[in-house]
């Protein structure tokens, strides 16, 4: 469901220049909308996991610097990297992110069967989307600052299909502070932390609410599951 | 609501031996419950703000070591500490806790007026609740190991009021392995913010569930705003 939302699909099926219009009306969905929103997971994705060489294989298409960027982190070979590795492999062709959205990351496109390390699959998908975020920055950015400030990510988000209440963007901006209480700006890297944070919660409410009508039923224990992958990650 | 579910009082008027008895039947309150939980927040707390000095003033009968960690980090004799300050002042009691469980208690314990700093009323709330959390953590810490493993986190809530799902407590659990794979066990650090989590989102959701059935209706603005205080903090 939470795929497909917002006339999203994969990355290698659709033209960014010409998605196709949301087949409903709803609540969440802006109306300026033009932009498919990236998608939080690797789950679309379907090919064959391992190459006749046994070590696991990129999705067809996948450009060569993507693999280039993997394979030169991968010193063991073994076809999957850890935490600093997929640092260090995303510096190569975005930022440096700090642990925490690479944290963050691992978990939203983390492989069920190997949760603690990121293959190939994973690698590309991962890489695929913070492109489409790179490409949301850039056009939201509209003062070539290279930061966003709040105005601009609640429009980025609209952009894309979120029309976030101004109140609860203000409470998540409000954990980006420096304690000086000036007007937060986010750099590329809490962009990312927050529109995945922004898109995961929401998807995952609007899985609940079938009828879009802005509010849902859920039980606790579906509740918590929802929430936690969320939460603050390991030291 | 929230703070007197589970027949939770203020620190100062109930005694840790002899609680209440829950005044109702409740999907999540605990049948063996005997032990109210810690408050998540310093709302419970009135008493006049400001002492005849200008100098903020601690609720009466705190204690004076409680009194002294302040005083001893308020170097510039404000009456407000910031987070690197808390940290100290904490260690001398309890733990030197990171900043990221730091952080959360902050959150947590915000003056609405002052939400990056801590003044006395907050620190006074804070400390008894951390006094709280270690008795438990020294209770159900039944190996005496100064770690709390799942079975010993799982019955610690199940003791202050909280059935919290297997399914729910793994995934929790999971953000706090060091990749291994092996059993992860938690210090008091992580036991706290563990706990906070657990109990502050618990809480928020039963405050929606008035009638105890295990199910809230929320709109999206409500869950949103329910969830991102407990997510990732600033750098």
């Amino acid at each position: 469901m939470s795929s497909s939302y917002g006339g999203y699909r994969p990355q290698s099926q659709y033209a960014p220049s010409a998605p196709q219009q949301p087949p409903y009306s709803s609540y969440y969905q802006t109306s300026t909308s033009n932009v498919p929103p990236p998608s939080n997971s690797s789950s679309n994705y379907s090919y064959s996991n391992v190459s006749s060489s046994g070590y696991p294989s990129f999705p067809p298409g996948t450009p060569q610097d993507v693999i280039t960027s993997f394979q030169m982190v991968d010193r063991d070979r073994s076809g999957f990297i850890d935490e600093r590795e997929l640092q260090q492999a995303l510096s190569s062709g975005f930022h440096r992110f700090n642990l925490r959205t690479i944290r963050l990351l691992m978990f939203l496109f983390k492989n069920p069967h190997q949760p603690l390390a990121v293959g190939p699959k994973e690698f590309a998908a991962l890489w695929s989307c913070l492109g489409q975020w790179r490409g949301i920055f850039e056009r939201y950015d509209k003062d070539r600052s290279g930061k966003i400030d709040p105005l601009e990510l609640r429009d980025a988000l609209y952009g894309i299909g979120y029309a976030v209440p101004g109140s609860v963007l203000q409470l998540l901006l409000s954990k980006y502070g420096d304690g000086s209480g000036r007007r937060v700006e986010l750099c590329f890297d809490n962009f990312v932390e927050c529109g995945m944070i922004i898109k995961g919660l929401t998807d995952k409410f609007k899985e609940k609410d079938t009828r879009y009508t802005g509010s849902a039923t859920l039980s606790y224990d579906a509740f918590m599951t929802m929430v936690l992958p969320f939460l603050v990650s390991y030291d």
